[in-house]
């Protein structure tokens, strides 16, 4: 992309350090703003990735290096961390950013591992002021220089997180804080913002709101004895001294109330307004809230409505090549359409069905449902735990709601889970989507956890679904009962429907056999089922041994029957998942065996899972070879765990990356 | 409690059910009021019990179902149950009340078991309002009567939750949600409110604050051209007539700018004015917030000062028998003490330790502690969220902070714990009071999910001391870590010091072998390892067989090589935890005994823990016998397995009830 006689970004190309910026004059920043935006719609329509929010903050965060010390002095932190490709294209990751989102190539959200400028690795939203305001005691505690700052820039969208509003409450106490929260104002989350402090900010935002405000007192003025008409000409005078009895100022009086000192609303892609803010309060020991009002995705498309298609851009095919035709993107429908469409048509069944989501109307699917009934589909904004406790008292009430929440977010309402809904038994049906490795947005929003934090929870029904075909079963008999359910499903697609499976009857607790065998067991849990039936091919190919393979659909309860009649029967079981080994399915597994322990020889169990590590982006497939648990690290593993591997005689193996194939395809492989 | 001849309540005994409340007059209400206090103070006292809350809502309770038709019609939710024992002893509750919070008897939350006027069991605040707005949105939905309101009543303390926020940042979007919230301003958190909402509370509540703003508008009049002086006669005309002008109502302002109708402040303790409130608002159809101001603990020795000693009361020796003599409180410093003195310790020699809690003063021991360290000891008020993000930034910024939240309430952290924390391997030591089972609060209090939702991220160190020795030493081990833990200790007292096992050394991932044997392996996590030894003890004695006693010490890292040893070595493993079964401690050491497969013979392995149900109310011993946790069960339930239980020849059992010795009583007894 660089060119050494012609750089088509001087000033970005020779730009060694963001030290640099805070000699920058604000023309020759503004300059720079252009070459940053056309960089990053030129690399991130190619990569892929999130594409509005960089753009809304390219003035923003030229000011921020304009005005403040980054990294030694003064401390950054990006809230929701998709925010910060200029931040990145300025602090040194300049070369690699076509390597964004790709494995081994950088993160698409801050990480400290690449840059000391990154300060925290940030992917779900509402922390920042949390996390600011810990670096700005712990320097004062510390005794380190209190002229350095803290700053957090957080969307509106973060600010309907319970989190953010807490850290608000709690900084507002301190009048010796060095506390800058910078508000990203867009109007938009992910979707377009909702939420009562949303309508307040477009309030505040709009100019023909404060004209209103004048022409009100104009009006009540004109009320008060002994002044009546004439008094325009003061009104002006007037207003500016009402200000003093108007509580604070009028503008953001909930930021004042709640103890900031309030500066704003300011054009977010004016640098010299920007600079002015930050200058004009640097001095101020007490928290201070910048309202700067952006556009996300300022620049590209503009004449395009603002909608949820800007947050994150798909990358061109040209750079995913062959894999995304593989597992688990195999070319059928994704969970995520076929979630949506039986949500529909379980809505048209039964008028008890009422879904909500948490500011993630696109990515759950949602849009269409929400299109077809308006009221019955209710998106909560950013704010899972109260999205929770909601459908909570929907279910006491005698609706059915369906909490279609990503399964790593569903962690921001793990007590609402625990004490709204176990603990009441309330028939919640959560339809976690993105269970598992998610490739591209890596460690902060792989959905690796949710078995375990589930599973301990009394009265709660745990399935995964092997095919699009059994989400659907499956949501209809988590309809049917009297307690709460999750439905873990991946991100992508699986096999076409018309190389799914059958459909077999599907009853609580009790698991799927599909091959069978006396070599072994392959105990599959949701799509890792058809991962299974692959290995088996091979091994049998291979080696002549036959495994069983069985789709154990429910993570709680376990088929005791069935399961059990495995562990007693076959020399050894292997639980497949895609969750991290602690506390997930193959954990679950073997709880069921120590209970049966004094009733015969039992197999012993073997877990394939993902280790104890965050995994890092990628594709999905890179994700699975890397943690083993793609189709030929399976393979090899069971082969040697059967003890027959015999290297001499190499597998055939049916194409790199292909990970996983269905039976059809199975089945009419030749010799 | 109750005489025939001479009723002590007349009022309260001759209620058949709360709806005839709804035909009383106001003074006849106040009546019962009196008659409801002197009942709850008389009974609390002698059951102990959480008596300041009660006390405080003694007129609003009986407001509440003068003006409202609970249950049938509207509804009533109580955020953080424990206001609601003049509810309880409106409905039903009076006969029982005697037996609150024993084992089989009244809960001291509400519980739909008990009642139907028992909405939703609450115990971890702040999700109120959005259970109300379930029913509210159902209500509507399903084409119910619109007139029935949802009622939540929610302290001030919660109010700092962020729940409480996403729910009043969402309802007041709606026009048409007959959602009802009802403010109770006490103040009081649990300890006294932080924040700066609560500030902005007590600035409402202060009458005085008023007529400062009616002072300040008088002085800005006045300098207004052409009115100037002698404007006092039409001031307070003109007051009135400016509350149009100052963004919606001055008072209330925020809750105004949320979409609430706000009305108050009112006087929580004035019968009259609070029907006044709820007639004066029925008829909206959106949402109305009421603030009514009360005195926590009203009537209860009112010239004491309001702490935390209100929250609570403890029980008196009456009732609860030899059970305070016996495990797990044999006696000793708590481990709650031990905690608060050794961080003192730390304090001392470090001066990067910090202790952060979320209004959790008095229950985590730290009272002593802001004491010694006002500065370094930090209450976020209930706002588990921002404490632990919070926490995160410091140790980012290079201090040691130190969270200690109950392990129950830690869960409403759990993606902070996960994002802030785990993934960026900050070095934050969490300590987890009231691990396991923690009595007379019961299931929304137990802490008996930790280990399974904190085993699964990757970076912990999880660790839970035998006693407060150990605490102790893990506390000093985890200060040595340069990434997160967390030790879990119970509520109550372990053995006492001079009684305890000697210190041996502790290292990271490294257990204690206590005694040998060869007849099997009792490994214990916590706590249990006295319980081992008592057992260990006792199948000696009955039986001959001699067990390996094993101190865990970490659930995350295993001791591969010392478990590792008794998986191999042992016929049989016996995990010993106060912990759900799923995903805890026994789980851990199955999942490593699957990777040792095919190692050669392992032994098998039993897992004691708790079972996966929600475990009630009644003393800590009553729950470990309830589920076979207690020496004499895991006893019999270790000779059964050993398959040489010996019906014929029973037991000397130690005493009823006493559930573990120490080593010294163990070798000191006779015969």
């Amino acid at each position: 992309m660089t060119s050494k006689s012609e750089p088509a970004y001087p000033l970005l190309e020779s730009l060694r350090s963001p030290d640099e910026l805070r000699d920058f004059e604000t023309p020759k920043l503004e300059e720079l703003a252009a070459e940053l935006r056309t960089f990053i719609i030129e690399s991130v329509t190619h990569t892929g990735g999130h594409l509005g929010a960089g753009l809304g903050v390219v003035e923003l965060t030229l000011a921020l290096y304009s005005e403040f010390e980054f990294n030694e002095h003064d401390k950054l932190i990006w809230d929701v961390g998709h925010q910060c490709y200029p931040h990145k294209l300025l602090t040194g990751r300049l070369e690699r950013f076509s390597t964004l989102r790709q494995a081994g190539g950088i993160s698409g959200f801050p990480d400290p591992k690449e840059s000391p400028y990154d300060t925290v690795k940030t992917g779900h939203g509402g922390t920042s002021i949390s996390t600011a305001m810990g670096f700005a005691l712990a320097w004062r505690e510390l005794g380190k220089d209190c002229q350095r700052k803290a700053v957090a820039v957080i969307g509106d969208g973060s600010l309907q997180e319970g989190n953010a509003y807490e850290a608000l409450n709690h900084a507002g106490t301190y009048d010796d804080a060095n506390l800058v929260v910078v508000l990203n104002d867009n109007n938009m989350s992910i979707s377009p913002s909702v939420g009562a402090m949303s309508h307040y900010l477009s309030k505040v935002r709009s100019s023909t709101w404060v004209n209103r405000r004048l022409r009100t007192i104009q009006r009540a003025v004109r009320r008060i004895p002994r002044i009546g008409d004439g008094v325009d000409d003061v009104l002006h005078r007037w207003y500016h001294s009402i200000q003093g009895i108007i509580p604070h100022h009028t503008l953001g009086i909930i930021f004042e109330e709640l103890g900031f000192f309030y500066y704003g609303p300011i054009d977010g892609h004016d640098v010299e307004s920007l600079r002015q803010a930050f200058r004009a309060t640097r001095w101020m020991r007490r928290p201070v809230l910048i309202h700067a009002v952006t556009k996300k995705g300022l620049g590209y498309q503009d004449d395009v409505p603002e909608t949820t298609c800007y947050h994150a851009a798909p990358p061109s095919k040209a750079i995913t090549g062959d894999a995304v035709s593989a597992y688990p993107d195999q070319g059928g429908p994704s969970f995520t359409s076929a979630f949506a469409d039986q949500v529909i048509a379980m809505a048209e069944r039964d008028p008890r069905v009422i879904v909500l989501t948490a500011a993630m109307l696109d990515g759950t699917g949602l849009v269409k449902v929400r299109k077809r009934f308006p009221e019955r589909c209710l998106d909560t904004g950013m704010a899972e735990q109260h999205a929770v406790a909601l459908a909570s008292g929907m279910a006491l009430a005698g609706q059915r709601p369906i909490c279609a929440i990503y399964s790593t977010f569903l962690q921001r309402a793990y007590d609402q889970v625990f004490q709204e809904v176990a603990l009441q038994r309330a028939p919640v049906m959560f339809c976690l989507d993105r269970g598992g490795l998610v490739g591209a947005d890596g460690a902060t929003h792989n959905g690796i956890f949710d078995i375990a934090y589930l599973r301990c929870l009394p009265n709660f029904t745990l399935m995964a679904p092997r095919d699009t075909g059994e989400l659907v079963r499956m949501m209809d008999l988590a309809h049917e009962l009297d307690g709460p359910s999750a439905i873990r499903f991946p991100r992508g697609s699986g096999v076409h429907p018309d190389s799914q499976l059958p459909a077999t009857p599907l009853a609580v607790g009790k698991a799927e056999r599909l091959a069978d065998g006396n070599d072994g067991c392959l105990l599959a849990y949701g799509t890792m089922t058809y991962v299974a039936l692959e290995v088996r091919r091979r091994i049998l190919a291979a080696t002549g041994m036959e495994l069983s393979v069985v789709n154990a659909r429910f993570a709680k309860p376990l088929d005791a029957d069935m399961i059990g009649s495995e562990l007693r029967r076959q020399p050894i079981v292997f639980t497949m998942e895609d969750h991290s080994v602690a506390g997930g399915f193959g954990s679950a597994v073997n709880e069921m065996a120590a209970t049966m322990s004094g009733t015969g020889e039992l197999a012993s169990v073997e877990i394939f899972a993902l280790p104890d590590r965050f995994v890092d982006h990628g594709t999905q497939v890179e994700q699975l070879i890397e943690t083993e648990l793609d189709v030929d690290s399976i393979t090899r593993r069971v082969q040697l765990s059967l003890g027959r591997l015999t290297p001499t005689k190499p597998l055939r193996v049916i194409g790199e990356g292909s990970l996983a194939v269905t039976p059809r395809q199975a089945g009419a492989e030749r010799s």
